[in-house]
Formats: structure tokens, C-alpha cells, sequence
């Protein structure tokens, strides 16, 4: 991993007898609880923190900064542990702060719609709490993510296509910079044309410009219906073009989701289900009654034009939960395609007019790979996910899988897209932060010399970055 | 003007004659140009600069930064200079960049939905290119900006209700920074989560950072049916009530905007129509034929409850010009009330459940002075402006707008609003930011240092800049 300025790392002993102090039980060096905190869901391999924290309040977080700026030990944020790309991998060791129990949901205002939460509340967590407001938090990324480490990798997921993602959910929020102060962002207003716009230049920053320990999200009203719907096709293309038109007629779809036949037979095996084995979409409409049979009759009307079959319609809550948990499962469902393997999950996002040709193109690849590499993707967004499954203990495979995504990302970048839609860059996507942005690049690390002149804060991730004076 | 690290001006003679013999006639010292381009459309008085260059490409913009930094003259970027916090006010001297020549749409895509254009195209402009799409360009603050100067003040206006302000609606851009590199943000995939936003950095900035010379921006697709219609209300308190209801209840409004019984007279003055004077809804619903008509049904029965008159409907796109050109007339019509008189426009945004409290108590506080001060509102953001109409050159007016203007930023403040919902900082309101994002200025001081660090894009706007090693 290259990185320019952290020296060879320091001996912990000392900050960590500081922190222990400070923090008592609060503060871990139990081998296990090491291991636990030194990886996440992907492929990556565990790098344990020297240390773990569970903080209780902002304080305490910053309190720990502190500590550690004083000593030099860098500081990496850990929230449930469900990212794809290597962000909670302690590269240099340092201090894990584990957010997990500031998990206080401080405010919901149902008149505003917004609501302001610890960063270690899950959304699934908000979500069981707002049951009877008549609100709910729209962001899906599938695992049962937390809100903090969701702001922090910019997530989206199966919604976003209809509600946006984390850069349009949060309003505000509360972080601790690298020198243990605390900065509040945002607002409560829905605009503003105040300064400039750290909200959005933290969410997705991984960790590495603050740790974010409070978010004030916007909320929306539950829909009068709903209703979800899954339709096979008898090509991928077929698929695709019937999202393209609907994007493209202004159809407000909630969710409109790609499985292709690996993915949809993987499914079938994990989740005892019967879908047809053939690319597939996943739909939901949301809005009034009227309002979504009208959706659903133009969408109905598009798919039979590329050959789609009769939706299948669930609209009680419980076919609907059902409908959507098979898509969810869809990373078990990966696994299960080869027991005691890893997966290698990435993801792309392209202009919607070049989906197709993406996807195809990717397809044509995977065919002559004996790794499985399901197809999933949120395409309402021109966003797709290849999930491959591999021994990551076979280094014949590992470069076969690394061949195969360096394509998929340069095939990506090359039709105008990004090389991660909503997964982050984390140590795995670092060498084309470069491709994607060029000149850029030398402002982000600008942004984080002056932010974290001494790169302690989850050092290794996202950039690489170089002493501003050598 | 307080201002930290900038020493009494420079003689700019040298660098005019640099940037003279560079770019010939396109550079002019002219001084009713310069004049022209020292103000914007506010109260603030003129600061015209040494010289106005009229760029003709980014290249242009690059090479006259790369001079002004060689010789220490401060840049300002300069759209249609219909800015209202005096954005384009050269206070420390230097060079104009005028931006107006930069009027090409380099692109559009009708698949894709978003266009690729100069900072100098107006949205007017963009919308009559776009007239056969299918597509339009939404966000429109009133007056025909440019779409560069939008992005650089995070414009909104009438639709951002709906469609977004210049956060949602840009997706990349081109700029020029402090050392005349160009950095191009961004991309044409809808999300990314590939490292730092600085697309929503540079957006909102007011050309301290960098000067946007091109802009690719999303678009949508003309709804199927447009309505708009016009509602008196017996009192503030219930044309406001019936927004919040509307809101809350998920109607997706294109345009929900307010005129209070002042600026209705006006209007009616102005425009020489009748409405009648008193606090007023202008509605505007944006869907299918069912789906409007649906809408519609559940404003007007919000509306009914709160007391609002039958709605004047227009549908006809003639009626429906005229109905919006009488709101963004507004601030003409304010004009009209004091010939000879200048305008004083303020804006602050407030959570909505706030909204009918800030208004009524800005009303009242309004009661008591001889100033006119109507109120026009986007109300459905929680975002409202009262336009204070007065005599520039009399110091006692002068102070009690001041006044008056600072109870309303400090009233929005402490309900949890922002100074400013879409007008911007300039050198208007510098000291309400402090006020507002307390430790978030160090940051945004910070960020402002490490790209430009002598201070050269737009000295004296947005926030004061303290020398990092003084």
C-alpha cells in the first residue's frame, strides 16, 4: 500500500497506557476484539488496531483524538464493520474508535421531518423507531449499516434512485477533526447559501478529515401505497433498456433493481425461492394509490416491449419484506455459491445511456472466468455491482478477480463514469482515485495536509498522501 | 471590511500591462466598464476593478489567474452581475474576469439528461436550447443568472422545492484555482462515492476557492401537465399553515411561493394587475393529468381549511408566464413603491415548523418602520426574503435597515435556520457566519488557506482569512 508520509509505525505503548487511563474498561487490547475491529465484509485482509475504544459521546471521542494526536498513533473509526473496500483496516495500527454505543436517537421532529442521531444508530435501529410517526429513513444499502459509517462512505443502496443518498439525506452533522475539536456542520434548514459546504465535503471522506459522531438526517413521509413487483426478461439488454426508458419517461420509481441469472439462481439456492433463472428486475412504486397504478402501468407497458414477463406482484408488507430480504441476501446468497470463500464485492456507476454497454461488455468477461461474479445492480442509477467469489488464500485467484475489476473500473471510467458508485474507496480503490480525477486528486490531498497535516486519521485510505513540505 | 491578510493594494500597474499584452482588446481599463462591473444588483456600493478581462475560454481564465498570482492582483469572476451581497465588488482592486463570452452549451444528451455547459450561459439561455428536448434546466432564482455564477452562489429559486438547488444539480464542473491550475470535478455518473466532494466545495464557494468555467449540470424532462394557480388567505398565519400542511403531507410541489399583502400591492402596481392585496400562495403543480389533479385536490382542501379563497387557476402556458413573471418581478415591483430608491434584499431559511413564527415576527417588526419592506417566500423550503427599499445615501436609513436586517438574521439563527437560505455570504454577511457555523469558519479558514493561500480569488468575500503563520 503505498503511503508517503507515515513513517514506520511508532510503539503504541505509550498512548495506549494514556488512553487507558483515560478510558478504563472502555478501552480494549483483547486479541479478539482486535481481530474483530481490524477488518470488514470484503475480501481485504485483517489488519488489527494496537487498541480499541467504545466511546459513549462525542466527548469521549475527542478526548481520544487528543490523546492520540499528542503521541502520534493514528485513529480509525469502526462502525458496524459492513463496508466492502478495506475502510476499517488499521494499515499502521493506531487506535480503533468503535462507535457502537453512541447509539442515542436525539431528536425526531415529525413537523420538519428530520431527525438528529448518534453516529453508531443503525438504520434499521432509526427505522423501528420511527414505526408510528408516519416517517421513515430512506437510505438502504442492504447491511444493516450505521448511520455514521453510512455518512462517512457517502452509502446509497436499492432507494436512492427515488430519495438520493447520504449526500442528499444528511443535513448536518457533528465530527472530531485530527486535533480533538469538535466541528458542527450543516443545519436544519433544508437550504442554505451560507459558506462553504463541509456537510457534503465530510460525507464520504471514509474517516480520513473527521470522525463523524453526530448526523442530523432528513426524513420522509411514509407513502400513502406501495407496491413491489419482480419481472424476468429474456436478455440482460432487454432488462436494462426497460430501465433506461423509465428513468428516461420520469417514472418517480422507489426501487428498480438487476439481478442476472447467476445472482437470481444463487438467490434461489440461499432463499428456497422459485424465481425464473433470467435477468430480472426488482421493482417498488411508492405514492398514492392512483399515483402508483399509473407508474406501474407505464413500467408494465415498457418491460413488455423488451420481452418482459407479466409482474409478479407483492403488496402486502410481508411479500413485500420478503421480495426485498431475497435482494438484501444477495452477498450470503454470493457465498453460498462456493462455501469457505471470500467475496470481492465492487461496484461501478456509469451515465445511464452506456448501463447496457457496461454491463454487457462485463458480462462477456466474466464468461471466460471460472470465479463466479453474480450481477446485481441499483441501474435506476446507472450503478452495478459485481459480487466474485474467491479463495482469497489462492494468489492465482486473487489476480485473476484483480484483473477482471481493474477492467470493469477502467471499462467504467473510460464511458464517463466512476470507479465506485456508493462502496468508497477505502484501500482497495486508492490507484484510481487518480484515473477518475487527475488534477483533483491534488486538491483532495491539499484538503487533507490542511485538515490532517500529520495524517493520523484512518492514514492509508481513500489518498495517499504526500508531506507538503518535503 | 475586516480583512486579515491583505496589505493595502498593490499598484496593478505591472500586471495590466502583462495582462494587456496578453490578451489585447479583450482586456479593457475602460472606466464605465469598470464601473459596470463593480456592483451587483444590491445596495452595496460600487468597487470597480483595476481592469475587466472578457474571457473567452478556460484557458483565458488560467492564464490570466497564473499572471494575476505572479504578481499578487486579486481576481474576481464576474457572471450577470445579478448577484445581491455584493459578490462582484472588487474591494482590494484587481482583475474582473468577466465570463459573459463563455456562452457555448458544449453539450447536451437527451439519454443521459444533463447538458455540459460554460460558466456564461443563462439558464434562459439553456432553456430556449433545450426547447425541443423534452428536457429543462429547473433551478431559477428569478433573474437570468448565469449558470457559472449559480453554481458559485449555490443558487436555488422557485422550483428548488422540487427539483433541488445547485447542490443537487450540478455534477461536475471545471475551475480554475488560486495558482491558475484547472481542476475538473466531478463526473457524469449520478453518484459516486470516489473520494472527496469537491464539485459541493466548489459550489456555494463565490469564486474564493476557484472560478467555474464550465458546469455539467442534470436535467429533467418537461412534466406531462403544468398548472399553476394563485390563493389569497385571510392572514400570514394561514397561507403559511396551509404550506407546512402541504409539505408534510408529501404533495410533491413544483412551486409553493408566498407574497405578502405588501408585495402583492406592488405587484399589482407594477404590473398593473389585480390580485388582491393580501398574503398569497402562487402554486404551481408539476405531474401527470391524474397526478395533478390529484395534487391540486389535496392543496385546495388544505387551503379551504385555512381559510384561503377559491385557487385562480392557469394553465395555458401564455397564463402561465404571466402569473410567473409577476413573481419575479417582485423585486422591480419593490423598486416601484420608492423611485429613485435602492433595493436591499435579505433572505434567511428556518426549519419549517419554524417558519410561520419567523415570518409573523419579522412582520411585526416590520410594523414599525417607515421602510418598505415587502416579503416574497419559497416557502416550501422554509426560505424567505424581505426586500428592503431605501435611500442608499441616507446614513439614518441606512442603520435601520441594518437593523432590522440583523434581527431577522439572528431570529432565523436562534430558530435553528441559516443567514442566508440562497443569496449567498458576499461582503454582506460575513459576520453572521461566524455566528452561524462557529468552529466550522476555522475550517472553512483552513480549507480557504490551503488553496489559495495569498488570498487572490476574491479577497473580502464570504469569510475573513487570518494568515496561517502570522
Amino acid at each position: 500500500m503505498p503511503e508517503g508520509f507515515r513513517a514506520p509505525r511508532i510503539d503504541p505503548g505509550p498512548a495506549i497506557a494514556a488512553l487507558s487511563a483515560r478510558f478504563g474498561k472502555a478501552l480494549s487490547t483483547n486479541a479478539t476484539i482486535r481481530d474483530q475491529h481490524g477488518h470488514d465484509e470484503s475480501w481485504h485482509p485483517t489488519a488489527p488496531p494496537d487498541a480499541v475504544l467504545f466511546a459513549e459521546t462525542t466527548e469521549d471521542v475527542a478526548q481520544a483524538v487528543r490523546l492520540c494526536a499528542a503521541y502520534g498513533l493514528p485513529v480509525v473509526p469502526f462502525g458496524t464493520g459492513t463496508s466492502l473496500e478495506g475502510g476499517p483496516q488499521a494499515l499502521h495500527g493506531g487506535l480503533c474508535i468503535d462507535l457502537s454505543r453512541m447509539n442515542r436517537i436525539l431528536r425526531v421532529d415529525t413537523e420538519d421531518m428530520d431527525c438528529t442521531v448518534e453516529a453508531g444508530v443503525t438504520r434499521m435501529q432509526l427505522n423501528t423507531h420511527l414505526r408510528d410517526t408516519g416517517l421513515f429513513f430512506p437510505i438502504d444499502p442492504g447491511a444493516d449499516a450505521s448511520i455514521g459509517g453510512m455518512a462517512a462512505t457517502r452509502a446509497s443502496g436499492t432507494n436512492a434512485v427515488r430519495y438520493g443518498t447520504m449526500r442528499e439525506a444528511v443535513l448536518g452533522l457533528n465530527a472530531v477533526l485530527a486535533d480533538g475539536s469538535i466541528v458542527h456542520t450543516g443545519g436544519r434548514a433544508r437550504k442554505s447559501a451560507a459558506g462553504y459546504d463541509l456537510t457534503r465535503l465530510l460525507v464520504g471522506s471514509e474517516g480520513t478529515l473527521g470522525i463523524i459522531t453526530e448526523v442530523t438526517l432528513r426524513l420522509h413521509g411514509v407513502p400513502e401505497a406501495m407496491a413491489a413487483a419482480v419481472c424476468p426478461f429474456p436478455s440482460l439488454c432487454s432488462a436494462v433498456n426497460t430501465v433506461i426508458e423509465t428513468i428516461q419517461m420520469g417514472v418517480p420509481m422507489a426501487r428498480i433493481e438487476l439481478l442476472d441469472d447467476v445472482q437470481i439462481d444463487a438467490v434461489n439456492r440461499y432463499a428456497k425461492s422459485d424465481y425464473a433463472v433470467a435477468p430480472t428486475l426488482f421493482l417498488e412504486f411508492h405514492g398514492s394509490e392512483t399515483g402508483i397504478r399509473e407508474q406501474a402501468e407505464t413500467v408494465a407497458g415498457i418491460a413488455g416491449n423488451h420481452g418482459g414477463a407479466a409482474f409478479q406482484w407483492a403488496t402486502a408488507p410481508e411479500d413485500r419484506r420478503r421480495l426485498w430480504q431475497a435482494r438484501h441476501d444477495a452477498l450470503y446468497a454470493c457465498l453460498g455459491l462456493r462455501p469457505n470463500c471470500r467475496p470481492w464485492p465492487t461496484d461501478v456507476c456509469v451515465p445511464i445511456s452506456r448501463l447496457a454497454d457496461c454491463i454487457l461488455e462485463t458480462k462477456a468477461d466474466l464468461a471466460g472466468t471460472p470465479i463466479p461474479g453474480p450481477i446485481v445492480g441499483h441501474v435506476g442509477d446507472g450503478n452495478f455491482h459485481v459480487c466474485f467469489v474467491l479463495d482469497p488464500n489462492d494468489p492465482a485467484e486473487v489476480a485473476e478477480v484483480r484483473r477482471l475489476s481493474d477492467r470493469l473500473v477502467r471499462r467504467a471510467l473510460a464511458m464517463g463514469g466512476t470507479c465506485t458508485g456508493e462502496h468508497g474507496i477505502g484501500c482497495g480503490k486508492i490507484e484510481y482515485l487518480q484515473d477518475e480525477h487527475h488534477d483533483g486528486l491534488l486538491v483532495m490531498q491539499s484538503i487533507k495536509r490542511a485538515l490532517d497535516p500529520n495524517n493520523l486519521l484512518n492514514p492509508g485510505k481513500v489518498l495517499t498522501v504526500l508531506p507538503a513540505n518535503p
